[in-house]
């Protein structure tokens, strides 16, 4: 395998006061490129320590990938460290970069001043990636077999000119191709899943991959990843396997998510959804509208917090919520089918549960949630016990009841 | 200074699946407790890698914290690498740790199989620092002069794990006073804010520093830091004066949030209220009931996505939707005046707006949204021009909707 690393510098990185985005990126952007990331360093703005990760990368990847410290301020001294590193003599104007930057300035109506034409200045012994979005001029090293790469921070143009990278890359090494799926499950955990594919698993041709990534609000997602060419069809074959395997625990490959995935089941039956809340307060009702078109079936929710709201907004029969308290299955009952009655939808989902910290009591601990399903068929309840704190109960149950919907509308039950 | 490293374990940080916010999570934390960090790795889940990077921050460090690699399947190596390195010559059942997997199994009524067992065994060599929210301990090592902690990868156990490591670290040794605090603003612009208070930054005394932290949902932070152990008077004497020139941009300090500080007004006060979403879709609903204990204040809302549940359920007037537009100031105006009647609430706000991407017209484009505010003194609107994307707008009507509120209960209007 080809390999890189990626090193970004600054301190602001360190202080944890902005969470590094770029590596991510830039990791993504290489695998689907076919190179495998070794590794992922964040350093300081000092001197030796660049030149210790520039030293240590060196001898650990084929493809060292640099993002930061090239502003032209006193604190940013990556690129006069990279010029001592590789034992450059002199800085040299590069003039496409210089009128770039004179342009910019020009058109901003602001004077430039020394430091912003020392922008355009670079090692002689580099290659220049141009950078059309920005000051500061990508910089190409070769040293040994390795070659090193500099770019801005700034993710805007450090996201530009990759492709450029890239696409140099290509002219040098032939590179192979990685693929990577994920499918997405939820309604059961990790462990349930690992042991009920433990043979499938153990069956995986050597050069697959699989990984579990467990997601409170995602469920568990199974990744499956090759390292060949001609290997995009055994992952498909697997995943069918699997798919036999899981049946409906599966609700997507990913970007697929809960709502989207509901979403689309909603648009090709032509039906529509209205939500009910007690306990999830509007999360449900808000990632179903996170989805760009959602109006076409989503007609809209109630959030009943109080009693008082269940029963008049809702129809919920305020005896009834006497009776068997407000976080119940005949409260989630009539909160659903009040939802659809007063929103005129084939669908309705509603949840009654006690979040949390507060308000649990022996019979109805935190953690309890209700959840009623209306569908054109009749309605039902289910209920779940969370263990987690107020927003992950909150999470949790919204994820709980975007399945339940999604599951119902697949039954056609 | 006091030094620390942190290494995250993960294939899926390496292919750019998922962004590493955990480190920024620790490194800010680290910080904050006066423990400098030095650098930041991730690595991939393999034996060799992670032992090289654990031999390479012994050596630079003083404490290593190592996330991910816990979980209870085959890709999983973290436990078993870090008992080979530290020379642990057999795994033991924590007891505690096993007991409380069980009970978080019994509750929710799922079977406990080996894997799940083997999460409560530890090396012999650690101290087991315990997860109060998941089943895989943290696992604290000394080796020569260095800390190791072992934490789960998964942020919100991870999360509430630290404090306890932090509460050790310093039972063993002393580490510098570092005193942050953070004002909270909202409805000001960072350049703006900047010109507002250049003359006060500019007299800072030389110990202080102040940081601009922007955030499309909270605002742009102010946080002022000292060094030194007697300056928290200082800071809260900045802080004053900042109050005075800033007033009621100032909604609180850190970890106070637009919702948290509406619903203690509200309390205060009281009153209640209630909601109207359209476009916004049940993220101001959501925000208010992330807050433990909204429910005294908090009684429903009604999410009318369409124009049908906007007549139905909120009583505003067809004919307006059709003269005006639903994106208006009359149906604003009427939607909020619809849940303060129907949900019976002292003030209630609202919002109808065109989150994108599509849905856009000449007259009303993307972004722009009109919010609605009742108090028990009248109804006003406003209306905003967003530019982010549709989850940004989202995000970002929902903060000017609460604030709008905490601004009409402050000044009584």
């Amino acid at each position: 395998m080809y390999t890189a690393e990626i090193i970004t510098v600054g301190d602001e990185i360190l202080i944890g006061q902005i969470i590094d985005t770029n590596s991510a990126w830039m990791a993504n952007q290489l695998n689907l490129a076919g190179v495998k990331v070794n590794k992922i360093t964040s350093i300081s703005d000092n001197a030796e320590e660049i030149k210790t990760a520039l030293s240590k990368a060196e001898n650990n990847a084929d493809i060292v990938l640099v993002t930061g410290g090239l502003g032209p301020t006193n604190d940013d001294i990556t690129k006069k460290v990279l010029a001592e590193y590789f034992g450059s003599t002199r800085m040299v104007v590069h003039e496409p970069s210089l009128r770039f930057i004179e342009t910019r300035f020009a058109k901003r109506g602001i004077a430039m001043n020394s430091l912003n034409r020392q922008q355009a200045e670079v090692p002689d012994c580099c290659t220049v990636i141009p950078n059309n979005h920005g000051t500061a001029p990508g910089m190409w090293f070769e040293k040994g077999k390795t070659i090193f790469v500099s770019m801005p921070g700034v993710p805007s143009e450090m996201m530009k000119m990759l492709p450029d990278i890239l696409d140099l890359l290509k002219q040098k090494v032939v590179l192979p191709k990685i693929f990577h799926k994920t499918m997405m499950t939820y309604g059961i955990s990790e462990s349930e899943l690992a042991e009920k594919i433990e043979i499938w698993e153990n069956s995986l041709p050597e050069k697959i991959a699989l990984a579990y990534l467990p997601n409170i609000e995602t469920g568990v997602k199974l990744r499956l990843t090759s390292y060949a060419y001609d290997e995009k069809q055994i992952i498909e074959e697997q995943f069918n396997k699997l798919t036999a395997i899981l049946g409906k625990y599966i609700y997507g490959y990913e970007p697929d998510t809960l709502e989207s995935v509901s979403g689309k089941l909603l648009l090709k039956e032509r039906a529509t959804v209205a939500t009910a809340e007690s306990c999830t307060g509007g999360r449900i009702a808000h990632r179903i509208t996170s989805i760009p078109g959602s109006s076409a079936y989503f007609k809209g929710g109630i959030i009943a917090y109080s009693n008082e709201i269940k029963a008049k907004a809702l129809g919920v029969n305020p005896a009834d919520i006497e009776k068997f308290g407000a976080v119940s299955s005949e409260v989630a009952l009539q909160m659903a089918e009040g939802a659809c009655r007063m929103l005129n939808t084939d669908y309705a989902v509603s949840t009654t549960g006690v979040a949390g910290p507060t308000g649990g009591t022996v019979d109805k601990p935190v953690g309890l949630c209700w959840f009623g399903i209306a569908t054109p068929n009749g309605t039902k309840t289910f209920s779940h016990n969370f263990i987690g704190d107020r927003q992950e109960n909150i999470a949790a149950a919204s994820s709980v009841a975007l399945n339940i919907l999604r599951l119902h509308i697949l039954s056609g039950l």
